[in-house]
């Protein structure tokens, strides 16, 4: 028998792998199949900002008069419908885990020491074990926390109302997608980024990023220092050189992921909790594997079922080794906002143009934000090196860009690129722009076909 | 100097590359740049498309008690604001187009007799000419298409508001997508197919596409015979074996274009007016070239503009050929319905599943209808030969599948993509599906290793 803890994408994918090579699997799950990813993480932002976006095209056409008001959303409402959808979604994901041979145990807990696994309690003979158990959100060790009003993506479905006033602590991708979307459904938002907002990012992104968060208190470099208030929140209090305080009646805490690992001993650990493994997944004990959250960041779902994938893999006997490349990411606002960059130098060609005019974006053409796209390119070889977009739609973009980053695609590659009109994508139309800057380039660098030859 | 006929993006881009190339280029455009495409074509649709989108989601979260309502659309209001982002993008082009170095004349009226060009009926001098004077949609040849009431794609925005029963003739993409805008906005709509509903394409999509169709009464083998009325549209009568009438105060002819080249004569054209070309987009007369609709089917925007920049070229000395490869489309209903299909064998592996939910297709889990993703393969070598795709965003997955089927790229080499989660495309995962089950098919067919040795 092999057991895998955690019914998240890293367990789902190592389990049914291990069941359709025949191997007995017992996958445990402590709470709900679909791990954070479905219950409180991309899903829920997903279900959310479907919402958060209807409601400011709605206002947009209220604003000139296509439409006659924006209708009241009821928050308590989008909770409860959004936990019929995933309730949905975890039904076919069950189906699906146990239709390829897994055997699923639902609230059962499972420990691990050194080798030895147990299952409520009791020691299990196995082959093997993966480790799949997640992260949780970062509780900030600050006064306050504890105040009821204070919310992390988990408990985000327990509020009772949409408040009036919300405190965002983060400047990450999740915080600034929180931050539009109880903007947009109409909580007044102060976000609070203990340094500069989605720090590291491409300075064209992050600046599109403030301009969709339009209506965002944006404070950075204030890092959230204590929750005000006697039973219930009642404000924040923030660091920094600005230093201040705030009026709130809920906290949103999205300060960033902490692997939850506690049920694990005699495994190695890194400093914040996360099981080392090796490029198989395997941790330091032969025979024990982790995957997904647990053995660290990003905290990406695909990346966590591939290391699902590769930890089976590797139990099964087929060598197969976690090394991904180009991976693309994105930001949920107005737009998707999606990039993958490779390290390389610093004298590659950047080329930007807005998006077009398009599904999604037709409307925005008045606000002058229809996205935009940014290719970054070797200047020698025309190799794709990095490639931002924003756009509805972005996150596919950036997908199959990735992959011709993977192969070392180049402008002369893509430059014929024929796109369906009038699909969204500032990106599409660089690669001829770049891949004929590169050729008047060579031109001007060769000498004069009839000149001296020097250059 | 060069002559140029025509500022849809055919035009646009011919006389855009002329100009680059410091040659002397006039544009002549009798009404608006932008062409069908912008003005009355991809860009509408788009715009009400995205309206339409809204105004289901809306009834959607209302349905569910999310939202306390749906608000009103006004009509009117949504035609002027249209237009008015159309006028903003038609000055965005203008001066795109005056700084590429192009000369634009507005208002004028171009003639081509064999190699002489007439502007405004007076002969000039030519190096070359371009004739991109695009189509126009079909008045089919029925009693009352001259009533007040009946509309075509062109004049569309004349209409003084929303027709309460809208009969739309027709049974192609244009027809379908109508019919999807004006049944969301709060139309009763009928239309009549003469034959199947986008026969033609896949059935999968064909069903997707009826059901995002629900609420419209679609008509099959049901051709517009007569739209009944003394001044205004009252009804129309169908022919075909379920013949009938129904009401309607208003008709929308959507059954096709045809090229507009009533201004160009001693050219050998074919026998729907449009002008004959080689695949250097030169016509029967050297030194005329045409390019986009007025050179035919298939009337799409990528296509023109491609043949703009081959005419260009040529004209320029520079020899190009004009011979797209796997070209992808798409129609948009509540989801972009995207396909791009080569010409295969029958033995094909062919893949599909329900597209995940994602963005944009969250809260279509409830009705079943996230979209669907399809790819064919060729069984022995892995290529791609075919994609389908049904989600938001579903243009730019065949815009990149494209490209990589044009490179003959295989399930091998695409299984390994990472994603974007939750990225809406139902497409990325049938990968890896497709190659283990190639790999699967060849281990059935090897000979046992220490078998026999038979097959």
């Amino acid at each position: 028998m092999i057991v895998v803890i955690g019914g998240g994408p890293a367990g789902r994918f190592a389990a049914a792998r291990l069941a359709q090579a025949g191997r007995e699997v017992v996958l445990v799950e402590r709470e709900a199949i679909g791990g954070q990813c479905l219950n409180s993480g991309c899903m829920q932002v997903c279900a959310l900002n479907d919402a958060a976006r209807t409601m400011e095209r709605a206002g947009e056409f209220a604003a000139a008069g296509v439409l006659d008001g924006v209708p009241h959303l009821a928050f308590p409402a989008l909770l409860r419908e959004m936990g019929a959808v995933q309730r949905t979604i975890r039904g076919v994901l069950d189906r699906e885990t146990r239709a390829a041979g897994v055997e699923v145990r639902y609230g059962a807990t499972a420990r691990v020491e050194g080798r030895k696994v147990f299952i409520d309690d009791e020691e299990v003979e196995t082959e093997a074990v993966v480790i799949a158990t997640g992260s949780r959100p970062a509780v900030p060790p600050l006064p306050g926390t504890d105040l009821s009003g204070v919310y992390t993506a988990r408990t985000l479905r327990t509020m009772p109302g949409l408040p009036a006033h919300l405190v965002i602590a983060g400047g990450g991708v999740s915080a600034v997608e929180f931050a539009y979307i109880f903007s947009r459904l109409g909580s007044q938002v102060t976000l609070l980024a203990r340094r500069n907002l989605l720090g590291g990012l491409d300075p064209g992104l992050r600046r599109l990023a403030r301009k969709e968060l339009a209506g965002v208190e944006v404070r950075e470099h204030a890092p959230l220092t204590r929750i005000v208030g006697t039973t219930r929140v009642e404000g924040a209090r923030y660091g920094g050189e600005a230093s201040g305080e705030c009026d709130a009646d809920a906290v949103l805490l999205a300060v960033g992921l902490v692997p939850q690992t506690s049920m694990v001993t005699g495994v190695e650990k890194g400093p914040h909790g996360e099981i080392i493994v090796d490029d198989q997944m395997q941790t330091s004990v032969p025979g024990v594997y982790a995957a997904g959250d647990a053995a660290g960041p990003p905290y990406l779902t695909p990346l966590a079922r591939l290391q699902g994938v590769v930890a089976a893999e590797n139990i099964l006997g087929h060598e197969m080794k976690y090394a991904p490349r180009a991976v693309p990411q994105a930001i949920a606002l107005a737009n998707d906002l999606a990039f993958c960059v490779e390290d390389g130098d610093d004298d590659e060609i950047a080329l930007s143009l807005p998006a077009p005019a398009g599904p999604g974006s037709f409307w925005s053409v008045p606000k002058g934000d229809t996205g935009m796209g940014k290719i970054l390119v070797d200047p020698e070889t025309g190799v794709l090196r990095g490639v931002w977009a924003a756009s509805p739609g972005a996150g596919i973009t950036a997908t199959y860009l990735a992959e011709a980053m993977r192969r070392k695609m180049t402008v002369f590659d893509l430059e014929d690129l024929i796109e369906v009109h009038p699909l969204a994508d500032g990106v599409h139309g660089l690669f001829a722009q770049a891949a004929r800057l590169i050729r008047e380039r060579e031109a001007d660098n060769k000498p004069p076909e009839s000149g001296p030859g020097t250059r």
